[in-house]
């Protein structure tokens, strides 16, 4: 009669597999305000109902993330309890306006598996999915997430890598919602930049800078009942040379709030893409950050067009220190105290709508040392790391095979980590590689 | 003209004396939101509409220890405000449920006096029960507490000590509200455990653990309309060489929601029967928790039934190292760090109620020098302690009379405390009852 | 294409200029629910749905300090992001109650500007108006605040500075809403005290008091949506060897709060005329507070009246520690660390209104170098300060004409800050000034 809630381990996972978070949230006006007093949102359509009206909506949606995290929460005790790290995300679709009163019911698919060499642990992809109590899908994301198996010896199956698209074509963005009265928001936020007014290339930098408070963050993933130890159990982590972690989730929405100064006009973030989290962030930290316009996408509707853009966010230091990379430089190129993330943050008169970008493939530096352990007596793994990224560059980042396996950019990102790791601790990285990616 | 805003000392209180205690509180989803974020809650009837209205209920009704703690501390002003410790609660019985908008009105009837021998003190017990805008009765309990007097000198009646029901019996337990429909909610949790799925004298350590911060605790108790010196007033906790104590209602709120990993079908709470909060907890504690089953509730109902449980948490230290009490030993066992309570969870298919037991008697080590500097120059109560406990023993802990006094259960819990202060202050306790409850 | 979100500095003000501030914002119970949690708050008429209809009113109102720093924080990023100290307030008027539901836009309009003899900054005087979804106004008050120059060489034009009203006169009070239905909150309350059981003169010392932590004050000041970075910007604060300060609407919330211990049947906060934060709170600070009647004031109602107090708030030491100034006594006094509000509470019975005045000036010390800093080499300010406090002294503190500028009430108290500064700084400051107002 042993209740064993111990959580699922790599060798649980099935392709194919569905489950049914527990269990469906109603969101209210209740959690908006929280939202807003952790985060200190200001997003023009989600503040007033007034302005939701006048901008042509019958009542204000709830704000983008506070829905992102809600839906995400719901996945990490059947999915990420066991995790090592979470390695990334992709095609992240906000499909539908969230209203207070809505209940998200989250469902995930299990769409690929790929035991390590070391056979201790095994990355798991996942494509999930919120609806609301219509059965409406209102958002999904993929994510893959390095998991440790229960028993080592277990036989697992042949490994299945899904292809995810690096970046959501326009085609797949929401465009309905968006009526001529959108174009009332320059008078709700004082300014007139609009789609029209921003540039490819074009720097934003947004004045203000967040101090996280213990209580900020774990009010936060508590109120997206998202139960990862790392968030909580600081006796633990302590007893393990570290601290609690801030959830990541609460950062990305935190530098979305300060981005308002500079986007006041973007009305919903439409997508994200990916993004990392290059280094963890703890109670105390001062969060700042920065924005860069990266495409300009036109959604074929006259009032809203879309800005595909790359936030980066830094800590303990100002937004102005942070650098962009430079225009086709594919790697990720980040200091070491840099959170990046790619976001599409939109506008009004002709184009006025919002969409991000994420893919996070989200190392936290302390949780390098298990990774590490985890892998270290294969170096199996970072020769096939090093002959992926190599013949990976040589096809200009477009998919390959190797030693049999298909590999994109999803799985490039992850053997960038192996070597990274790989130098980081020592090992030997055969010479293309190493003359390739790890000289400075 | 002097507004004098003091509280009732112990003289202030007689026997059949009624408070209406002001004022009537209003819950809301507002109060939900901020309780999910305090605790992370993450009950399957509460956590979504839809959930409720697939169960069987009209909406979903608000948290049962929201509703307590609420409820509680609308009482705070009027009696314990001058408490010397909070002693004991017994009989706490949920009666009906409480949803959004709501109002809560609370009224307390004195049901016991006992002036300590030192007259320096007396314990108040009471009677409190909280009513919805029609007149319900939703929530009510017995609870005791140490409240200092004014004037030492001040002429105090005769002794009433209420006896009270060590474990709320089944026929008082709430019963209506679940049809058939409860049974659906193994579909929501993704857990088939249901009442005939728990065994008497299971064990079910509960996976989660979490850091208090400072203004969780703090939050908590504000939201609770609790006034309660201890938990705010810093400046005066440091002056006296102490720190800012957690509400140990906030220590609960967290146990229950930590205790959802095992116990997912879990309807409501029914009752509580008693419990103690043996140690302080302070911001920056890590709490973890376990659950045993002790014994299993027919309600006479086809699809739910009740467990009685006993949870202890622990602070800064694995739910693994918890050890809970042998069956049959009576007297309160725990170890210096452990959080003790009683509660009754339950499940669906045959049986799907939880209700729950909570016999606090609530000493912190940091309220102990207060109480001995109360009571040491008074050797004949340590006497008296004695001399109850050890004929309570050998009438196998039924009431008994000592010197013309009744007592039960509640009252040996006190005494209990009072020869474990003696011991703690060096006092000589009688041989008797220092070899039968002192001896290691 | 650059976004320049820099804020308006002192040139950018044009007296008559109107400024919509963004955007506007719906109120809902999840921002009561957190103020409440916030704060402690318990009055009576925004506690229970149920207290307010039978008061008489339709639904209970949101608090009148949530309203207030919501609506405040409106405007800080449009007239404060630049500003180097608050300097003061004046009649804030509560003009209308503010629903569950109900959306709030602010405008401002300049109504001062006087350039700093130094010409590195100069006052900025605004008067604000919030109003509701029906365009009525709900609140409205003076503010004046001194903003740093862009450009140190920018011509401005010539000073105007507005005479304020040192207390809003009784016919501006608002006096509707108030029915016989007002006499029913003793009953909730559980205290008699009426307004006629309210002596001028007479103390009421609040017996709670309150720790604020980190996330206290910063879900606080973000759920106003208020934006000003010394609240936020840890990294900065440190960095110029500061820290976060406390926002100081909410010490005065809390204060609000710890003050219904004795001023349990008021209604509403009626106007404020003024007040100041003589010291800045940082988290950790205990907060305790005591206030005076000064006034009692007949609204012309049978069943409300209006008390004007002055309520002093502490931090680190107890409210009986609290001086209050003699009656007569008009010049600021107050020791180092105290903060000074003066508030009209009332009650009811005959008349049952709470009104109140702050008149802040707010300088705190940590801002004391970089406005010394912009003041020093300025010794024309410092001489100008001198006379014009001997003349308005000798004026008994009426309005006087100093240099062909008319000053009054609300800018001696900016030159009293001068005075002090300049003493603070060692600079030499002219006789009769330095015998008058320095010497101990």
């Amino acid at each position: 009669m042993k209740k064993d809630r111990s959580g699922n381990y790599f060798e649980d996972f099935r392709i194919g597999m569905k489950i049914s978070h527990a269990t469906p949230r109603t969101l209210t006006e209740g959690d908006r305000s929280l939202y807003i007093g952790l985060t200190g949102s200001r997003t023009a359509l989600c503040t007033a109902e007034t302005n939701a009206r006048q901008l042509g909506f019958e009542h204000r949606p709830l704000e983008d993330l506070l829905v992102f995290n809600t839906a995400f929460g719901k996945t990490v005790p059947d999915i990420s309890l066991n995790a090592v790290a979470n390695l990334g995300y992709a095609e992240v679709r906000f499909v539908s306006h969230v209203y207070p009163g809505d209940t998200l019911a989250v469902e995930t698919e299990v769409i690929g598996l790929k035991e390590n060499s070391n056979r201790k642990s095994g990355v798991v992809y996942v494509r999930s999915t919120a609806r609301n109590q219509h059965g409406r899908e209102v958002l999904s994301w993929v994510r893959w997430v390095m998991v440790h198996k229960r028993d080592h010896g277990a036989a697992c199956g042949e490994a299945v890598v899904p292809s995810t698209q690096a970046v959501v074509p326009a085609e797949r963005l929401r465009r309905s919602d968006y009526t001529a009265r959108v174009r009332e928001i320059t008078g709700m936020t004082g300014y007139s930049d609009l789609w029209e007014d921003y540039g490819v290339g074009e720097r934003i930098d947004h004045p203000g800078a967040m101090t996280i408070n213990d209580s900020d963050h774990s009010l936060a993933t508590r109120l997206y009942q998202n139960t990862a130890r790392a968030h909580f159990d600081g006796h633990a982590m302590t007893a393990n040379g570290g601290q609690r972690l801030v959830y990541g989730g609460h950062i990305i929405s935190v530098c979305r709030a300060l981005a308002y100064d500079g986007l006041e006009n973007g009305l919903s973030i439409l997508a994200i893409n990916g993004g990392s989290h290059v280094n963890p962030t703890y109670a105390g930290d001062t969060i700042a950050c920065a924005t860069q316009v990266l495409e300009k996408v036109d959604l074929g509707r006259e009032h809203v067009g879309a800005l595909h853009l790359r936030m980066i966010g830094v800590k303990n230091a100002s937004g102005a220190s942070i650098a962009f990379p430079e225009p086709g430089e594919d790697r990720p190129v980040h200091p070491s105290n840099v959170v990046l993330a790619e976001v599409i943050a939109g506008d009004a008169r002709r184009a006025r709508n919002e969409f991000g970008f994420l893919r996070m493939w989200s190392i936290y530096p302390a949780q390098i040392q298990p990774i590490v352990n985890a892998m270290r007596p294969d170096f199996t793994e970072v020769e096939d790391a090093a002959g992926i990224l190599v013949a990976a560059q040589d096809a200009d980042w477009g998919p390959i095979q190797y030693k049999g396996e298909l590999h994109d950019r999803a799985t490039y990102r992850y053997f960038w980590e192996v070597l990274q790791k790989a130098k980081v601790t020592g090992m030997t990285v055969p010479d293309e590689a190493d003359r390739r990616f790890l000289a400075n």
